[in-house]
């Protein structure tokens, strides 16, 4: 414990700070608190949160990921697909609006932080990486799809509900009659004006004489300018029955434990550990691309803690479960922040937003934060990773679309654990079934090939079977099965050997049915050896009684063995050919 | 379908049956008959069924598997294992001793027996696997110790509850009190006889100068001696307060339908399954000692059919669940049956049974029933798997102590799931992080090797990296971080090698990562290369445009990528030290 706090990244990039990076950092946070004050309210829209839980959000989680993490640049705070999945956890066990329904989602980002956490101190970071590409890729694509089609409800101002695809549409289906067309006449030019200023404005900016960068980041800003007119245009037509943001309680909430009640913890946990893994691995691999630009390194245990700590802090704050954010980071990255405090000094530039901006939210229409959310979300939209996976690998288009169809016909959590069932049940099966090759000598050489490939010299009384895989529980009886087939097929036998270069592993089960090959075999009047055995195999092999009860001998290599056991039928090509060599 | 009915294993033997065989049969199937009816009782006792039960589960069952089974020995019917997983599947539902336990009983053989057909058509035995030979034996161990546990009820005449063993003991020992002493004087010298039997009878009698086989048989019937004596005592002495058998329905039950109540099916689904696996584990291994020592075969798919129909057939005939099960089978080959004839014949011999041996059941004390069982039970309790494992692999000792723990603690259901579970975790853990080793060229020869292990000749310029195992999701970041490290310690490197004798698959997640390499040492100026990638792995690579954007080159072997990446430094020695050898 007090060797992670003595290894916390703030020692290590606090002793060289000075005025230049404070400088950067300053800069950097301004424009990410400009970006982040319309997505935070946005996204506890999404979440089914009151407004300013999205703010809360994005201040004290802030501070905890710069005392704790070790990305440089990563800015955290609430995110789409996050808070997608506290709307689908919460929502199956409260009334959206209710007072358990704030207080759930505080909860679930503290057990989130919490399970966090213990993954950090336990070094378990490596549980991610079951969360294979194909699998994020079909998740985020599909959950973009889902969250886009929920907002629609506040672009038009209808009634719909839904945790998953088909639910959303036919639920705006059934409401199209109650469209409100005041809703729809501000909400549509908004997403309208954001797709254009995400797509025609940078280039326009450039052309006009701007640095890429510059217009870059100018063009993320566009929320902001659609939130304030908006804003203006509500407030002065005073516009009648079109969903504003409506009052919001203005300052800091007073820092609070969260409602610990043992039920409702278990109901949480297991979307707690969605959220965790899902969180994380978003947020590592924004981290990790961002790094690497700069040749710095993230360490995944210490994001663990970094992302639990904020998460933690978040709910104390009265937030909802956060995460590093795509776009974000991107744009405090862009923008030149140089450490951890950038993070902190948006804290506080939010921290005062809830003070001094939260009166003008009042009028705020709920259609153009809507506006915000899909244009920010179909970017992730990406349908390629389908025809991508089916030209690279059947398997790996299985896993993308079990992924995808889960997720968009039952919801989020379902696919995402299929998803990864999926890809861990397709590797089970693929090593279920050992790679073998039947080899001969290449004339002339030392080497042994697969015959089936290469046109090399066998002979009848040796059989030679190169074992290209660990041997585990699940395809040793399938080695029995392929021994026992091809020893019966020659009845001049007299020895088989097993060449183990690629054997990492024999366990147990394997070590068993090498057992039964052996007797099986010596019933047969043939012999059983191996040869190029790795040490560790080796020296496992040793602890057992195996050696003693094996008919034949171990080789340190194939060309060995073949040397001792068919000296005469197979072997006297050897001289003539190294030489003609 | 029509294929698999012209397969049937009946036709290959039924063409040649003739008297001999006939006869050899006979004399099997009378030997089984014997050993079966007592077995059948207390089998049926064990899973909390009436004795009646046992006995139909041991008709239609045989018959059916004659018909579609591959094993020519396999004696199919009730067993300890699946009595005791009967029990804690449908106890979950309903009371012992009402009408709906003995429904649910006879569903869950029809479920079961459908998903066994099912994973027979679809070539599902493979699924078996999965079951690694240690979590079977630590799962047998622990239920054999459970069953004994629990049939000390019926020997001490107490009432006493649980599915673990913890539960029993608790149980048995609020209930000391209680203890009825005519019945324990009854079970406890049953039990020690039966314990005599199985340990001192055959010896004995081969010293009388029998055979050792027809000493082992007979000393097998000793449960139909305790059973007939233990009658004349109760009948003659008309027992009373003892626990007997009573009155069981006389001849064979009406063909009738489970009855189908879905609710019901989706309860018994998770432990029909698992029954499922467990029974076809069991009867397999057992069927291909057998089929092993007459040089036959078995087919596990078709045995999966054959155990399916088995069941369907049990649930016709008022059964419930049953398998090959493994002392009747050892007994029915040694007493030399021939074909899958011998279990019809058992099945006629017990549906005699079922007219004229019934009234004569009501004598029989449950205590003696309880005798046979735990003397059964307690032959496969077999704690040297614990040391085995703790010798030969860490990891599978803890697949085997969290099987036989959960077994102990939780139950049946928990343990067997949990190992399964915990075996497969522990190899996606050892897969996680790829075996990889630098390696540099052994000196006068075309093999690399090791570098930690063997003398090997390294240059600066290249790096070559082996990578033994197959890349996917879950070891694909770990090869990055590899290879980071590894470029980050030498300056002068230009090339990167990964030879890839052993990576039979590379997924989509691992051609990523590869992708991300390549960039990677691209920005910093080194080159990637391959070499000896095999034929299917190049295949699929050819199918992305990962090869265009490759910095480097593919080589047929490591020795083609040394002539030609790095002549100068390393390679001039070779042409010496091949005249030297």
């Amino acid at each position: 414990m007090f060797d992670h706090i003595k290894k916390l990244p703030v020692f290590d990039w606090g002793k060289t700070y000075n005025g230049e990076v404070f400088t950067a950092d300053l800069v950097a946070a301004i424009i990410v608190t400009i970006m982040l004050i319309p997505q935070s309210l946005a996204y506890a829209l999404l979440a089914g949160l009151p407004p300013q839980m999205g703010l809360y959000a994005s201040i004290l989680p802030l501070v905890a990921y710069a005392l704790f993490g070790s990305s440089r640049t990563l800015a955290v705070g609430p995110v789409a697909v996050i808070s997608l999945m506290t709307a689908a956890a919460v929502g199956k066990l409260a009334l959206q609006g209710t007072a358990e329904y704030a207080a759930a989602a505080i909860l679930l980002a503290f057990i989130s932080g919490v399970m966090l956490l213990a993954l950090g101190l336990f070094r378990m970071g490596f549980l991610a990486n079951f969360l294979s590409h194909p699998v994020i890729a079909g998740f985020i694509t599909a959950s973009g799809l889902i969250i886009a089609t929920s907002q629609l409800k506040h672009i038009f101002g209808v009634d719909a509900h839904g945790h998953n695809l088909l639910d959303l549409i036919l639920s705006l289906v059934a409401h199209v009659g109650e469209i409100n067309w005041i809703t729809a006449a501000i909400g549509i030019p908004a997403a309208l004006f954001l797709f254009w200023v995400r797509k025609g404005l940078k280039p326009l900016l450039v052309k006009m004489g701007l640095g890429p960068r510059l217009a870059d980041i100018l063009a993320k800003t566009g929320p902001v300018f659609a939130v304030a007119v908006s804003i203006g245009i509500a407030a002065f037509f005073q516009l009648q029955g079109v969903a504003l943001v409506g009052s919001v309680p203005q300052g800091l909430p007073a820092l609070a434990l969260p409602t610990f009640d043992l039920e409702l913890i278990f109901a949480l946990a297991g979307s707690a550990a969605l959220i965790s893994v899902i969180g994380f691995v978003e947020s590592v691999s924004v981290a990790q691309t961002l790094a690497a630009k700069r040749r710095q390194r993230i360490n995944p245990d210490q994001e663990l803690m970094g992302l639990g700590a904020s998460n933690i802090a978040s709910a104390f704050g009265g937030g909802y479960p956060v995460t590093g954010g795509f776009a974000r980071s991107v744009v405090n990255f862009d923008a030149g922040a140089q450490t951890p405090a950038a993070g902190a000094f948006t804290a506080i530039g939010i921290a005062l937003a809830t003070f001094f901006l939260t009166p003008f939210l009042f009028y705020l229409p709920k259609a153009v934060l809507a506006a915000t959310i899909i244009v920010a979300v179909l970017s992730l939209v990406d349908f390629s990773i389908l025809t991508r996976t089916w030209r690279y690998s059947k398997a790996d288009f299985a896993a993308v679309a079990t992924t995808m169809g889960i997720t968009l016909i039952w919801g989020v959590e379902y696919g995402v654990t299929a998803g990864v069932l999926t890809s861990i049940a397709i590797h089970l099966y693929k090593t279920s079934k050992p790679h073998t090759a039947v080899v001969g000598r290449v004339d002339g050489t030392e080497h042994f090939r697969n015959i089936d490939r290469h046109n090399v010299i066998t002979c009848d009384e040796v059989l030679s079977l190169r074992v290209d895989q660990s041997l585990y529980f699940a395809n040793a009886r399938f080695l029995e099965d392929k021994v026992y087939d091809l020893v019966a097929r020659n009845k001049e036998l007299k020895h088989v050997i097993l060449m183990c270069p690629a054997v990492n592993e024999i366990d147990m089960s394997a070590l068993e049915s090498l057992e039964a090959i052996n007797e099986r075999l010596h019933s047969l009047g043939v012999k059983l050896h191996f040869s190029e055995v790795k040490g560790p195999v080796m020296d496992k092999l040793e602890k057992s009684d195996f050696l003693q009860h094996l008919t034949g001998k171990v080789f340190l290599s194939q060309y060995h063995a073949y040397q001792e056991l068919a000296p005469h039928t197979c072997m006297p090509a050897t001289a003539s050919s190294v030489a003609a060599k």
